[in-house]
Parts: structure tokens; C-alpha cells; sequence
């Protein structure tokens, strides 16, 4: 058995925000036409290290293989200076039910999607002129969804809250560097949400 | 990451029907104890090749892993001579959600799994002295379910029926070298349950 390994620099090559909303687009678009299998989710938490794992599978009819994913988010792993984010994908041929490829993506991917899933919603939800964007988290997700939200719009500034004053200073000015756009730090949630045309939520926080 | 990766040959010298047995005794016990997270089963199927995926996920509370497992079951696989069944298990961090291990078993864990399954809810349900042990089903699950239920009941005789009449004779060969008891064949799924105190169904057809 010929099982092919990519790893997260390998599929960070092979795809970006752009290519990932052109999929995620189609993706979506096949599962309201009836030609995508997706059957339920499974969430398992391992509440003593605020751990929460989430198990998808899918396939889109007629192509030929199916996929299933892990991704888990541990939020103690902050504590520790560890990822809270991890994850693999699973990609089996759709013929045999043989095992062909592992993506150890580190939850890339599953950044990407959630990324292009936000952006897409926004896209069909959203003014076409939407001059400030409001974001809701510091972490991770919340660059991806600014960055997969520029695909779609182009607003003139930015609006950050978070929890952590040092996680989100350095966010804030991660975002100015990387999208060459004026992005300030809130200081409520509140103020992030007043006055934008798009709020984008990426806390499983309700603390807020 | 450092992930351990086991591959099925290592995985059989690990483990047998008989430890098989005591671990998914343990398990279910806790489970009743509310000891164990399991959340639901992600089912996909693949009709035009007759395959059905599950994926499966738990944790018992208080151990230092949790792990999701996939398996797959294409039966059209047979018609090209390959394995129907296939599948691996990702064993994972409980602290930190990180992967540690791949379980390469191509589904002998979950081979071993049912077929212990199956001999627990015999070993409550049947009487002690069952004579005769009756079969639905000539493929590796056949096999599993009588090595397994060997552990918990000593019959005198076994009856098999299957569908395909090459399979069952092979598996009812099987059986007698390796069990050193008295198999013989059904005719019908009739004959295989008439008379047989513990009657063990593996086969998914409804076309008996």
C-alpha cells in the first residue's frame, strides 16, 4: 500500500487563501445541489485540559477520493507555550476504501476553510462597501479570516478585540504588516462591533 | 512530533481474541459507569462501490490518550480480489490533543473489537451449555466472532451458511483446522439457526 505523506510546509506550497475560497466555494455550492455526502459530526471533549476534537468526513459525488479530518483545539496548550491547534487529514480512494494520503497539516487546512467559509458567508451577506471590518479574537483564526475576507472585500480599516492584551497587540500588528491596512485594537467587544459593516466572531469565548 | 507508527503484523503479536476480550469488557463497563466520552458515529457511504465508511472516536476518562478510528468496508473489493475491509486508528495526546500514534491495523483492531463484542453479549445472554453455535456469514468477521466466543463457551458443533458457496467452504475449513471442531455447512440460514442455542449474524444483506 502506497500511502502519500505531505506535511504542513508541502501543503502551505500547494494552497493558499485564494485557490482554498475557489474550493470551498465549489464545495458548498455542490453540497446544496445534493452532490456531496456529509454526514454528521463527531465532537468528543476532554474537558481536564479544555479539550475540544472534532471529526469530519465528506465526499463529493463522483470524485475519486472521500477524506476524513481530525482537528483538535486544546486550549490549556496556551499555558504551556504549545499550539492550541492541531489536526490531520485522512484521504482514502474512493474505489477501494484504501488508505492514500495523510496531510499532516497541523489544522492549516482547517484554518484555511473555516477562513474561506467566513468570507464566503460575508460575501453574500455583506455590503459590497464595507468600510470597517470588526474582529472578534486574536488567535490564529482571526488572521486567516481577515486574510480570506480581503478576498471578497476590501474595507478601509480594521477593528480588533481579544482577551489578552499582549496576544492581541502583537495580532494587531501582525495584521498591519501582512495586509498593509489600518487595524487598531478595541477595547470592548462592544467598540470592535460598533460601527462595522462586518463582524467577524473567531472566540469560543462567551466572556465578553 | 515524535508519532509512533505500528503496523499490522506488530500489532497482531500485541494483541489477541483473549486480551481482546478483558480490555472491551473494561471498556464497556466504564462506559456504563459513565466513565467514558463517546460521542456518535460518522457513517459515509460510496454507493457506486458499495462502501461504507465509519468513523469512531472515544476517550475513557482519566487515561492519557483518546483515539479516533476509520473503517471501511467496500464490498466490491471482492469482485477485484482485494480485501474489502481496511482502516487505522490515530491514537492522540489526552493532554494536548497532539497525534502520538498510527495504528496501521487495516481493521484487525476492529475486527477483533466486534468479534469480542459479540462473544461479551453472548457470555450475558446465552446459556452455559450451548451445544450448538449457529453462523450467518463466511468472511473474516465469521472467524472472529466463533475465535472470540471460544473464549467465553465451549459448543460441540458449529453450523455456517454464506451466500457464496466457494467462500463458505473455505471458511468452514478454516475454522476446523484452526478451532479443531466439528463445522459443518448450512444449506440455508434456516438450517444454520435451527437448533443452535447462540446464533451470530456477520453479514450485511438482507437477501438470506
Amino acid at each position: 500500500m502506497q500511502v502519500l505523506i505531505l506535511r504542513e510546509p508541502q501543503i502551505r506550497q500547494l494552497i493558499g487563501p485564494s485557490r482554498a475560497l475557489e474550493v470551498v466555494r465549489d464545495g458548498f455550492a455542490r453540497l446544496a445541489r445534493g452532490e456531496a455526502s456529509l454526514p454528521g459530526v463527531i465532537g468528543l471533549d476532554v474537558p481536564p485540559h479544555g479539550g475540544e476534537v472534532h471529526v469530519k468526513g465528506a465526499w463529493l459525488h463522483g470524485t475519486p477520493y472521500f477524506s476524513i479530518k481530525e482537528a483538535a483545539g486544546f486550549y490549556a496548550n496556551l499555558e504551556r507555550g504549545l499550539s492550541p491547534g492541531s489536526g490531520l487529514i485522512l484521504v482514502f480512494d474512493a474505489t477501494t476504501g484504501f488508505l492514500r494520503a495523510i496531510l499532516f497539516d497541523n489544522a492549516y487546512l482547517t484554518e484555511l476553510r473555516t477562513g474561506s467559509a467566513g468570507a464566503l458567508a460575508a460575501d453574500l451577506l455583506a455590503p459590497r462597501a464595507a468600510r470597517q471590518v470588526g474582529i472578534l479574537g486574536s488567535g490564529s483564526q482571526a488572521r486567516y479570516q481577515l486574510e480570506a475576507l480581503l478576498g471578497v472585500r476590501r474595507p478601509e480599516r480594521v477593528v480588533v478585540w481579544g482577551r489578552t492584551a499582549e496576544r492581541l497587540e502583537a495580532c494587531v500588528a501582525e495584521m498591519r504588516a501582512r495586509f498593509g491596512l489600518p487595524v487598531s485594537v478595541a477595547r470592548s467587544a462592544r467598540e470592535a462591533v460598533e460601527g462595522s459593516a462586518i463582524v467577524v466572531t473567531t472566540v469560543p469565548t462567551t466572556a465578553v
